[in-house]
């Protein structure tokens, strides 16, 4: 129980019920993890009158003793000894919100094999060991669930995988990292270089001091990996997820992109094919009447299409330690609700063996900017070289007529490989000065 | 078992696993509920891949036995007798997709009473017995579960249930009427009239040939008691939800709206004062940067707002038998799986009584157009008559010098029965013509 109010507090519910009194054990305290013990001990009766829930955080998993917190808890509840937490008898169920592979993955599985459910927010680590320990949680039967694992406080791992478990979902595409769209917001809106919008969201915290991770799409990518699996009953890895970042993305570029009737955004695009699945994170410019390209700044979005659903749209904070925490405490409540009923919990879904599409297969429309030397003849070498590899010319504009004129192509679909031949072919042109920038365009579900 | 393919198609599956089939009994076959049929026949084979349960149609409660069904099943499946379906033995989840309030509830609490699980789609029926239902489920220990009740197929009813149960909800908005959304759509798009828009959607089956449950805001405020009862966990029943509807909205109020920046919603509003709860549905003033404002034809919207989560918005498919059908499965796996658990399931939510402001304490600003003749002195006397009644003034348009002019006040916000007797007092005024109209204008959550 989380404190003395209780007591009284108890008598005023339909029933003070010991049993109902889950115990939390905590891994990590951080931005999540500090946001979410306050309020599991500040909202505890609020949760209660909601829930008919009771949770008392019994152990703190930490790297640092000393560190502030923002909540208050009985002396020796934290600890640097991280298993000491998963193997307390005292903690009933463990909330993983340390972050990286190793050591939460280890811990995870201890407390699996405990019989303890665990709620985790950890993308990465899901990403990348998901079906070794989604299969741990099935045979202890007890849940593990990651809904902060994607958005923030979006609700969508659990849309995905509940609601839409009889969906044959076709496309899912993502906007799930803040950082990016916040300095692509800022690119376009202000017309800033990438290194100014970079230096902008630094200030304001919305990246990191080494902004690696988001700018070069990995943490997507990770994301990617989740909602693929989710959406299409296939195991993706983090590793079979293509990512570009969003470091050579040119401000020009984005303004012909409106030009044309685009926004540029950093895409997670989960595809099934006839063939196989497919997950990858890249630039891309997005038709300025679909509703991702309206998704401005730190909000992450996440639209999902199907035959029957046609499609939906999820919005909302994707980041911060007040919305990701609300996100885990909704998992922290379920994972109790389904405990408490006794019940060996049966998966939310199965995954099957499938294909998975290599990048180099995937089909794509691609915008092209070329910087040539303004010669009779350079358009048709340029398209020449497309034809030879076997892709076609949607559109070419060309811009300037001095010594450096830029040209525009943008290409029908066709898959990677062929168009990186092209652009292959094109740089070695006399003509060509230089490939200045190459931008994939979403189109339609295959 | 869904026909003879599955003999061979369970030897590919992990294990074919007779524990694992539930046997279904449906209670209406129309547009979701044929759907669903279909569906579940059709692609049982996909539905077991995904989540490792068969589903057996195995009785149909019609109320024509002659009608054109868009599934096949053996003989004998169809029953004009309903109680039958649900007291079958052989049948394990009841799914209610026949609407209305009788006899679905009893039919319902027969399925409960008799410890079987149960999926609805009837948001008329839970807005008005809800508790009673709710109740019933819990004492059986078996899910009563209506995701399908609100948004068609956009999961609302368990991201606001369980991912958000520990947030501290303020405000819930929702456009939750495909048919009076595409209605103002056309109005505000094309410049239509009412009868011409409705006459339009009628023409395209977006609105019944008798449209009043939809256009009279009647449908919306179901979902809306739905909505506001799961948000802030204290029951609002339909009748407690204060309704209007669009039949009066004139497209001379959604051109003005435009002018000034806002696009006219059918709304439902659910708030949590400091001293209590409200649902209401009716016409309102949307800024136009909101998310809501954008929200296009038969498409519906929930919009949340928390401390934590800040604000979330779902989009999709408010309507229509696939997107229904889609959230209805979804609900359908999900209860049998809990149900296969072999747990007494404990209830998602729980109730606590609390305060229903009454409509007239609830506090909005007005939009109020006026048609008056154009003498001196009229600005006075209108303003002085809301500043009577304590109402105070936010801006005032005049358009128009002719006998016929029109003055358009937006006032600031006031409570409910305030607004009303100064647009009484007004009304009376020598000068004033007619209260041409009155839009409430949607302001930011209290």
């Amino acid at each position: 129980m989380a404190g003395h109010s209780l007591e009284c507090d108890d008598l005023q519910l339909s029933s003070p019920d010991m049993e109902r009194t889950i115990g939390i054990g905590m891994l990590g305290a951080g931005t999540v993890g500090g946001t979410l013990v306050a309020r599991l001990v500040g909202e505890s009766e609020a949760i209660a009158a909601k829930t008919g829930l009771f949770f008392d955080v019994r152990r703190i998993g930490v790297r640092d003793l000393d560190r502030p917190r923002p909540f208050t808890v009985p002396e020796g509840t934290l600890t640097t000894d991280l298993f000491s937490v998963v193997n307390d008898p005292s903690v009933d169920l463990v909330v993983e919100v340390m972050g990286g592979r190793e050591p939460a993955g280890d811990l995870i599985l201890a407390a699996l094999q405990a019989g303890k459910p665990v709620v985790s927010a950890n993308k990465e680590l899901i990403a990348a060991r998901g079906p070794e320990l989604i299969a741990a949680a099935e045979r202890a039967g007890v849940p593990l669930l990651f809904e902060a694992s994607v958005g923030g406080g979006i609700p969508i791992i659990r849309p995905l995988s509940e609601t839409l478990a009889g969906e044959r979902i076709t496309r899912v595409l993502g906007i799930v990292n803040g950082t990016t769209n916040y300095i692509l917001t800022q690119m376009s809106e202000l017309g800033e270089s990438y290194p100014d919008a970079l230096a902008a969201a630094q200030e304001l915290g919305y990246a990191e001091p080494d902004p690696t991770a988001d700018v070069s799409g990995a943490d997507a990518a990770a994301k990617a990996a989740i909602l693929s699996s989710l959406a299409f009953g296939t195991w993706i890895g983090i590793d079979d997820v293509y990512h570009e970042g969003i470091e050579s993305v040119d401000p020009l570029d984005i303004a012909f992109a409106q030009e044309f009737g685009y926004a540029v955004k950093l895409l997670a695009i989960c595809e099934q094919f006839p063939h196989g699945v497919s997950a990858r994170v890249h630039p891309a410019m997005v038709p300025i009447e679909h509703p991702l390209a309206s998704i401005r700044g730190a909000t992450n979005a996440v639209f999902i299409e199907g035959p029957s659903i046609e499609s939906l749209l999820f919005a909302g904070p994707g980041a911060g330690g007040h919305p990701t925490a609300t996100a885990v405490l909704g998992d922290v409540i379920d994972a109790a609700r389904e405990t408490l009923a006794g019940a060996q919990v049966a998966p939310r879904i199965r995954f099957s063996p499938g294909e998975i599409v290599p990048y180099e297969k995937v089909s794509t429309a691609w915008y092209v900017r070329l910087l040539v030397d303004d010669r009779p003849g350079v358009l048709a070498k340029v398209a020449s070289a497309f034809g030879d590899v076997g892709v076609s010319i949607r559109s070419v504009w060309q811009e300037g007529v001095d010594a450096e004129a830029s040209l525009i192509v943008v290409t029908h679909r066709a898959v990677e490989g062929d168009q990186r031949r092209a652009v292959e072919l094109i740089a070695g042109l006399d003509e060509v000065v230089e490939v200045a920038s190459v931008i994939r365009v979403l189109g339609d579900a295959s």
